[in-house]
């Protein structure tokens, strides 16, 4: 037994990989074993059967320094998202989460009252999305604060959507609208910068509260589940929108095994985003594709159900589905095609 | 909205109450909504009513620097404790772990070929265990590696084993031996701190292995589970020793509404550990009873098995169940008796 870690010789570093090319390397081996796991890796939720309904479960990390600043993010707000961006993945299965762990590791600079704020948003969470805290564990960093959140959900087995099924021709619609949690850490991290130089000054954030609440509070996707079980219509394919539309568009025409097509008309931004972007000289559809965070739904439907979403607010037709052979494709404004390529967020590429 | 947190006038260090009493704090005013979720915090593992079975769910965060030092511990073997240690609470419950989820975030001092290593050892154990890695979250961090493993296991409704249910005359026992993990510890910081020295030094950790082995890759008690299974004996409360027995003891105590006396002369200790102790002038059985990460169950029986119990070298019984009133003790070998009080590892008071 060797006393001290070999250095290998061999020294790839992570960011050549990025996340998904990382998670590909690590599980391409990985062979499932018990009869009940339905699906392990590789979508937003593994998929367990459990008799009747199928269960769901996902875990996320959220680290400071990587995914949050608390020198803007209230610890109540940290806790709500911790567990509305887990809930999120529950959404893109098309199934209700019912309970979470919550895995925290803090170092002592953290207070017993700082951890009273997360954990009231964390409660807060669970009781809007009725979701149960049942365990967790909870210890010592040397430095920072770590939230690990595991959550568990439930879909009737004929109703579970995976990020497999798209089909062509099919729509390609996305809920809500997309780029504002984005643009809301941009002005965070601007505010940010002018109080380090001049602390006396109060923030300037008028008119900006949908961004910053979008940034700061973002919402799962439940009440789109709700409308789509309503209409009684089960999406052939989807996904959550985390690391902005590009990224999932691209996860979505690769685990269906066809090409999407999305046209830049159609991308949802709403006009508080808008105004902000042009503010900051950004292209909103740019923050749209690559900014992440939003935690809206991408998903996939039978043409047959196009009246149902031609005029509905909370659902925008943005592409189609089509054959593998075309590739993945952005139309812009003026009509000119693009290959679309990921440009989204990405933890370990940064 | 307020930008910047604000800073409470109120600072309670989190060391104040240790992992136990934050946990009781931050849960105090929990509320189940799900009528599926049986149990929530307050046990090694949840339990999620499931249909025909009970689900069981658990995490463990492992923290470099806190929980281990990648100075002496193989990223392989950590890999394989890491899953270990969460099979573990599902063995004590009970239950057979079926699947788990892996969060880590890690520096980017971190390479492929490193996290290929870990991944090794996770693969290693999960074949070991017949569990599935079904998904999990990767991301970067600023500093340092931290695995979150979320374990689901299963048990048959009526086989379930809560830390609350020894009755007063039951016998307590505890499997395998204790107090090599911590031995095993003590040995390579001492190698390690030599090395430092003279680093032109090998270690010597001839005669070691073993207790190098409880702290490197500690295996979880899913072989005692099958023996009870096989003998037909359902345990009154189970838990398991990874905080030191006399943590433990406090845990079944406490949640079963009774009093536990235990006896140093039936403390298992292998002699190697025995050994070491004295060369570290240490007390093995101080050793045993605070110092941790051994996962072995303790749990308590009915006294008619006692027959089936008396001269298994598997399982000692180490004492027996009384009235509350009577509280925790601990008959030293000379018959004289002591409070029992928890002195294990708290990673919160460091």
């Amino acid at each position: 037994m060797s006393l001290l870690e070999e250095k290998s010789q061999n020294t790839t570093p992570i960011s050549q990989l990025g996340e998904f090319g990382l998670i590909d390397h690590l599980t391409k081996n990985n062979k499932l074993k018990n009869e009940n796991t339905i699906k392990g890796v590789g979508d937003d939720a593994a998929v367990i059967d459990i008799g009747d309904k199928y269960q769901l479960v996902s875990t996320d990390l959220l680290v400071e320094g990587v995914h949050f600043d608390l020198g803007y993010m209230p610890l109540k707000h940290l806790g709500y998202k911790s567990v509305a961006v887990n809930v999120s993945d529950i959404c893109a299965m098309n199934g209700d989460a019912k309970q979470i762990t919550v895995g925290l590791a803090m170092s002592n600079r953290f207070t017993v009252e700082a951890l009273d704020e997360l954990y009231a948003g964390i409660y807060l969470a669970c009781e809007h999305y009725g979701v149960d805290l049942v365990g967790g564990d909870t210890t010592s960093s040397t430095v920072g604060l770590m939230i690990s959140v595991t959550v568990l959900g439930e879909v009737e087995k004929e109703n579970v959507v995976y990020r497999s099924g798209a089909k062509i021709n099919d729509l390609v619609i996305c809920t809500g609208d997309l780029g504002a949690a984005y643009l809301g850490l941009q002005l965070l991290n601007r505010e940010k910068e002018m109080f380090k130089e001049n602390p006396t000054m109060q923030p300037d954030l008028t008119g900006n509260d949908y961004v910053l609440q979008r940034q700061l509070k973002p919402e799962a996707g439940v009440k789109y589940i709700k409308i789509l079980k309503d209409l009684d219509i089960i999406p052939t394919s989807m996904i959550d929108i985390s690391d902005g539309l590009s990224s999932e568009v691209l996860h979505l025409s690769k685990s269906s095994k066809v090409g999407i097509t999305i046209h830049e008309d159609k991308i949802p931004v709403d006009y508080t985003t808008m105004n902000l972007a042009n503010e900051f000289n950004m292209n909103p559809i740019t923050c749209a594709l690559s900014g992440g965070e939003d935690y809206e739904l991408l998903f996939t439907i039978s043409q047959v159900h196009y009246d149902k979403f031609k005029k509905d607010a909370d659902f925008t037709i943005v592409g189609y589905v089509t054959d593998a052979s075309e590739g993945n494709n952005f139309i812009a404004k003026d009509g000119t095609s693009h290959p679309l390529t990921a440009q989204g967020w990405d933890a370990l590429k940064k």
